[in-house]
């Protein structure tokens, strides 16, 4: 299971029932938090996301609408007696906002919050499950995007032809990544004898807030799902550029030169009340783009 | 006109669609904002309290649930284009919070944001209708309440006795404040020939969030209506006690010995489902009790 639900779909200011940014990754037993605007753990409350299940938030930015829902939410935690850790990985600055608003309270948490700001592009988590990357994007202010890829063996095991090679089971977590076998009397079972190509490791890439901009290209070549700003549609996009941010056809134009599978297309500004031109916009420079909903699940 | 209406009616832990507190003034074309917890912006669209009509703000004290939504109103009204003043009333330091969080976004508001620091009690706030005071209430960290007094002229004149006794329309609005008025030729009109007592000035008081304790009689000392944070029942009193709060048998006995015509109660734990327990203990003690109901309107 490898998904993401949409939290909040809209831009800063809240309006016809739409939310400030937020999204869930789910990836087997992991549950990632991107991005926190206010209100988001009522949002969590609404759609059946516990907040216990939440260890890894990941803030793109330091626009109100995409963080100022974390205190409440950390607080929360706290409140409910949580005892287990919480890593935030955003800009530097916020821990002293979080640190302060903690202060002021007198609170202490029951739980260990770690704190990694976010400097340089590159892996920021790993484990035998996922591999999360930060990357630039270009918003007026500093902000990151986010690329989530399962890490996956690159084989898969046909046991009857190991078992016919006298493999022991021992060894087939190596044969998984692809090693070869040397038997006891010293003969080699070369690793594609006995493995077959496992299906390619699925990734989801976040830009968000950003003007566009093609070096983000190489951060989000080839995943399976794009999240990509759109704040406007292209009758709007001299203000989309003025404000750094994006259309829904330079969405598209964007998950087209990337080459990925699926567009998910969000951010939508307040001016908006209905939603509809921004999928039929990006439908035409790139057919597999949809809106990103509030409430919905979309299967990487 | 003169009323309250609660925003949010419950403790730190949003639960049950209840929220963190929040309630709205409205006094003739006054609308002040009390406390702005998490999601407060939401709760005013939602009973359509427009965001521009607020001039004032008071926080009681930094504890999130009364505060964490202010940043997020802040930025609304300046997305919003707003050009007329804000005026918040806190405790010092969260300037500091505010400040930070704008700065950090490379947020210019449209508006003048004026911050007053409360640090004595006394008189926070007086124009020609209303007098606002803050007064201090006892929780774990430092906290204010705060009474809205109508600022009403003493006297009602009876126009046809003021004619009868030849006083020019010019000198009515000072037989209003009570004084006497000579004629040309020197004799006396004593005020009370031409004028009737007015209905008294009407007060409300917020006190939360607060332990039982007696010093905030002399503060609230028959208001209308009293405000009193209830976050537990009786059987919790030990809580309630512990944790710097009330119960609803508390704050009844506070609207009693305090004389109050009328008690609200809120700030309900989030380990209640329903509510009923609250009004039927607090009306054992003062039979005047209500719960303060998210999206009710309490004429003072």
């Amino acid at each position: 299971m490898f998904a993401v639900t949409i939290l909040g779909n809209n831009s800063a200011l809240p309006a016809f029932d739409r939310h400030p940014t937020a999204q869930v990754v789910t990836m087997d037993e992991h549950v990632f938090l991107i991005d926190c605007g206010e209100g988001t753990q009522s949002q969590m409350s609404k759609f059946k996301i516990r907040r216990s299940k939440i260890n890894h938030v990941f803030i793109s930015h330091l626009h109100g609408d995409h963080y100022f829902g974390l205190i409440g939410l950390i607080t929360s935690m706290g409140l409910l007696g949580r005892v287990h850790d919480l890593h935030v990985f955003a800009p530097p600055q916020l821990k002293s906002i979080i640190d302060m608003q903690l202060n002021l309270a007198d609170t202490q948490l029951p739980f260990a919050l770690h704190f990694h700001c976010l400097s340089e592009p590159g892996i920021i988590l790993k484990d035998n499950k996922v591999e999360v990357t930060s990357f630039r994007v270009y918003h007026r202010i500093e902000c990151w995007g986010f690329c989530f890829r399962q890490v996956k063996p690159f084989r898969k095991i046909n046991p009857e032809k190991a078992r016919n090679y006298d493999i022991p089971p021992s060894f087939f977590d190596r044969l998984k990544w692809g090693e070869d076998f040397f038997r006891a009397d010293g003969s080699l079972v070369k690793n594609d004898w006995v493995t077959e190509e496992m299906p390619k490791a699925k990734a989801y890439a976040y830009a968000a807030d950003t003007i566009y901009d093609e070096r983000i290209l190489e951060s989000i070549h080839d995943v399976d799902v794009l999240y990509h700003e759109s704040t406007y549609l292209s009758d709007l996009e001299d203000r989309a550029i003025k404000r750094f941010h994006s259309t829904a056809a330079q969405a598209a134009r964007m998950a087209l030169k990337a080459g990925v599978k699926r567009l998910l297309l969000g951010h939508f500004s307040s001016k908006y009340e209905t939603l509809e031109g921004f999928e039929s916009e990006a439908r035409l420079v790139f057919p597999n783009s949809d809106l990103a909903l509030e409430g919905v699940s979309y299967r990487i």
